[in-house]
């Protein structure tokens, strides 16, 4: 007898009749002989409606409020799939996440799951029930209820599932798995059987939004096997995310990712000096910005351009702290650009196959598509183009590694 | 320094308005120097809309399961009123029932509350916080959600109460106090400024739906003052709710309470012998139908007339168990009666005053009513008259005990 946890996301459960339909796939896992978990959103509407009551109260809400408000969403939803589940015929039983001791740390509205107890949900699994889990919630050590950020239902299911030793955690989502690329940009792309847990979190880093980045690192960690999978179409098998095997390592590119919230800012001609990187990005960090790429070359007057990226929304912030460093370290100037993006070559079979960079570069070069900079990691790499040239560069690159095929 | 436990119902929080509303009186509340701790009830509108949802999935919803669902309302309201608290400038924290540890039985939709953990709540009260409490909910021994039914908030705040030792429990509802009688059938009804926790129970317990009858029960044992207050007009004193003073003896009669719900049935010709009484209401009791008065008179054959009440909603059933009993027990015929309502008058004063009954008889003969069944208790005395008669009855017995003037 396996043990599965699935996870239905806000659209997923977003009406009483999508509610209806889960439970009918519930109940028939459970008839497969599984004990089934299932973890669940709130209804897709309901988020935005609890937000938009408290922002008529307050601009700055006391993230604790926030999290006690906005944990009522899931706990609406766990309670009304466990009254469809009884009326398939099913034994069920719901919970929220303090009542399964989903203990967290305490930074509300971000916390981030500490330890799970089982137990208590071993021993309905065992008497035959079905256990309805509210995703994204949890309780810290005082019992304050506390939320794990947009998402963090996928979090909450694989820790479950880890903490069960599940067979599998089942993602049910609205698409039917992860593909080479994002079929909007390139219609050629293909959905994968298998990819491994270090792909998807490049994939998910860089805006593939099939997954929530911590779940899949989570399950990386715990070794819980995850699928992808369309909570809309049956039938299909989804994309399984696992440990590298070898049918996998045949393939050299699983996937291109690609990244439009990108903005970049250089510093030019600082004087060039032991610790000037830190000088630059320590008050950047200071004010909570995350820098993503960092580039730094050396010019010949003993001064030094210094480039980095970061999310769009920040560009602003940036630039302001960046004008006033630049200032301060007597450097040239500071300039920017919010018009560009990022693609990524992703793919464990890199490591064992030289040249994928500069096939990658020769093949963008060809279409006459400008490299504004690049970062390479084992098993990615990355090149900053300008805006304009994303959909042509990532179907160019899907061609030329030829991901259309299986 | 005193501790004041206010209770707002779902009308006084029905909306982002009137949530603000109620921040701005909670805060003055404090600002006077006072501890407060506020309990309340879901918005209005949203208990219906979460009752719709799960009609939607089964006509017979488990009650473990919409106590997890109804729950929810409440909860949304303390998030709410918390950050109206922290926009009017004050501290204030928001508690679930389960995180104040409001013990309950089992009874799921119909819970009684055991106990309170007053000490997490007295903290916040000391740190100079405002603690707004989730009315209508607790947690059993199992950690499973649980609800008092409806009205339980009056409950909740009564509990707390008792629990910190409060010098006042103030109920805010949609009327400014307790009156007479319903100012909607007398308009010569005046507003009570005391009544004790005996005649409002009878009040309570005879319709008149100002308070729930559990919560005047605890706060009478646990001899809380409980205050009764419009949440919508400001600076009125309301009805104060006590044990009973000298001031309170000198009055005869506080109110005239009535009952439009109430239907009788009559089992005519029963065989009379010890025990006919419990042949009969045995099997009304065992099918969960209360009933409210009861009267028996011998005839001259040896058999035996019998009559009680109960709400109208529970009629057709108890006549149908009472036909079965009538078979059984060789009585002559059922008869039955929906067109009935009870009028009583209450006091304290009764105990110390005789002829108050006939006092009352007198008045209803004069003006031709004809009175079907008598029930009296040490602070009541109750008449069944014929529906039509309501009206005129109410307001002959007002009159009669000069209840208009102070």
């Amino acid at each position: 007898m396996a043990i599965i946890v699935q996870k239905y996301g806000g659209t997923s459960v977003g009406s009483v009749e999508r509610i209806q339909n889960v439970a009918r796939r519930v109940a028939a896992e459970q008839r497969k002989g599984n004990q089934v978990v299932v973890v669940v959103s709130a209804m897709s509407s309901e988020t935005n409606r609890l937000l938009a009551l408290a922002a008529e109260l307050s601009e700055t809400p006391e993230p604790r409020e926030m999290d006690v408000l906005l944990s009522t969403g899931e706990q609406v939803t766990i309670a009304l799939l466990t009254i469809a589940l009884h009326s398939e015929g099913c034994a069920a039983r719901s919970f929220t996440g303090g009542q399964v001791h989903i203990r967290t740390d305490s930074v509300h509205s971000k916390a981030r799951i500490q330890d799970i107890d089982a137990l208590r949900v071993q021993a309905d699994l065992d008497a035959g029930r079905i256990v309805v889990v509210a995703g994204f919630q949890g309780i810290d050590e005082q019992g304050n209820i506390t939320t794990l950020g947009r998402g963090g239902s996928d979090t909450t299911a694989v820790a479950m599932a880890a903490a069960l030793k599940a067979d599998e955690c089942q993602i049910f989502t609205d698409v039917d798995g992860v593909y080479t690329t994002d079929p909007r940009v390139e219609p050629k792309a293909r959905r994968l059987q298998k990819i491994t847990f270090e792909e998807m979190l490049e994939m998910a880093s860089l805006g593939s939004k099939v997954l929530q980045i911590r779940a899949v690192e989570f399950a990386g960690k715990y070794n819980v096997p995850l699928r992808v999978l369309s909570s809309f179409e049956e039938g299909g098998p989804g994309t399984l995310i696992s440990l590298e095997d070898e049918e996998m390592e045949q393939a050299k590119i699983s996937g291109i990712a690609f990244n439009r919230d990108e903005a970049k800012l250089t510093i030019l001609g600082v004087p060039d000096h032991p610790g000037v990187a830190h000088q630059i990005l320590g008050p950047i960090a200071a004010v909570n910005i995350e820098v993503d790429m960092i580039v730094q070359n050396i010019s010949e007057d003993d001064t030094t351009n210094f480039t980095f990226t970061m999310h769009r929304n920040d560009y602003k912030k940036a630039r302001q702290v960046l004008e006033q460093i630049a200032q301060q370290l007597g450097a040239r100037e500071v300039i920017g650009d919010q018009q560009i993006v990022k693609i990524s070559l992703v793919g464990v079979g890199m490591r064992s196959h030289a040249g994928i960079a500069s096939s990658m570069f020769e093949a963008l070069a060809k279409e006459g598509i400008n490299i504004r900079m690049i970062s390479t990691s084992e098993i990615k790499v990355s090149v900053v183009v300008d805006e304009k040239y994303l959909e042509l560069g990532v179907r160019t690159l899907h061609e030329a590694f030829g991901l259309a095929e299986a």
